[in-house]
């Protein structure tokens, strides 16, 4: 089976750890929208005709399903390539780690744009600034520091142990994304985080990945995407 | 099984999706931080001693299993109580949808919190006036539009037809809290969502839910939870 990624064509954004996993698993999948037609295709099916539009991008299809939001799509890939546990426990909580992952991804899209999704940067740098700071001084200890501290009791090379699962990519792209958008920041909090720069480099070499990031497949980074490099905000 | 709930004592909060399909579902359950001793129960299970520490609360503790993540908790019991359906389509598109609710409730969050967490409303009451001005422009008719049109298309009781499923709670709790939170825009705002108001209508008499509704277990609003009435942002 095919599988059909949609998702806006110009950015990383949330497709990407969607894509990552798929990189990984060596899946057979088209990224629709940077295809012709791609886009009207993606807002074809973001209507009511299928009975269970999405209400946003990224979504899978996949044979008769439909699937949207980030962490789902993964819950539903997880199990079908190896990239999760099968057994409940593990499944649940692989999943849980991938919402919290969400949430912090959520917090990162706060960082340029505390008034609200629909307003322009330009018209927010001001709380844009305020935000950052208090990401930076409360927030990324906090969840880098949750992650960081399981790595470190699991004693393994990734987050549950000896075996990757998407938490991890994610958690790749975590990493990638904040030493793209806030160069100095990161560069100046990274010693903290010895057992996620660990991870980040065991994600990176890994073939399929390697291969990914090195393709035309992997758009760069830019600033229409979740991490964007503001100066004024990377102090 | 005796299920235990951890969530902050003194707030609906985020615990509040888990406690109605507890009580829809009538299932037994603590609410564990709410009794004597029960900060010190919850702080302990976020260590890292359990192997699976939650990032945050709430958490359900179910047998051996330690589920965080509200979404998460919620189709961890939607399978076991019949509040999800048990086919992997139906399962997924319940979670997708408690996913978006998800998405909302960060967005309710930052109504009165747009510069970030840690800091009090009192030291953001100007950028909180946009982001609400915002919300309500853009978001409340994106995310209620969404659900709207998913209940007429449907033509059902309930979101995804004649039977409840934990999304429906869900957007009950939406409905709830946006008319204690702004009554006045919400009050505005209702007559475009007739089909919501329906579903919020028969949630509400449903004997489990009243019942619960009525009883103390059901903490009231107030302006340490994630619906705030701050009049400033109700105009």
């Amino acid at each position: 089976m095919r599988y059909e990624l949609y998702y806006w064509p110009g950015i990383q954004g949330r497709g990407e750890y969607v894509r990552l996993a798929l990189e990984e698993a060596d899946a057979d999948y088209a990224d629709v929208a940077r295809g012709a037609r791609g886009m009207a295709a993606m807002t074809g099916m973001m209507e009511e005709g299928s009975g269970t539009p999405p209400f946003a991008p990224p979504f899978l299809k996949a044979g008769k399903l439909v699937i949207g939001q980030t962490a789902n799509i993964l819950l539903y890939l997880g199990s079908r390539h190896g990239l999760a546990p099968k057994a409940e426990a593990g499944r649940l909580w692989v999943h849980q780690l991938q919402l919290t992952v969400a949430d912090l991804v959520l917090e990162i899209h706060d960082t340029h744009h505390p008034l609200g999704p629909s307003l322009y940067y330009e018209d927010q740098r001001a709380p844009a600034k305020k935000r950052s700071e208090e990401f930076w001084n409360e927030r990324v200890p906090k969840y880098l520091g949750y992650f960081e501290e399981l790595l470190q009791n699991h004693g393994g090379a990734y987050l549950t142990g000896r075996r990757l699962t998407y938490a991890d990519l994610s958690l790749f792209q975590i990493v990638e994304g904040l030493r793209y958008a806030f160069p100095k920041r990161m560069k100046a909090f990274e010693r903290k985080i010895p057992g996620l720069i660990g991870l980040h480099d065991r994600v990176a070499i890994r073939p399929n990945i390697k291969a990914y990031l090195a393709s035309d497949r992997r758009i760069a980074f830019n600033e229409d995407g979740i991490f964007r490099r503001y100066k004024a905000l990377d102090i």
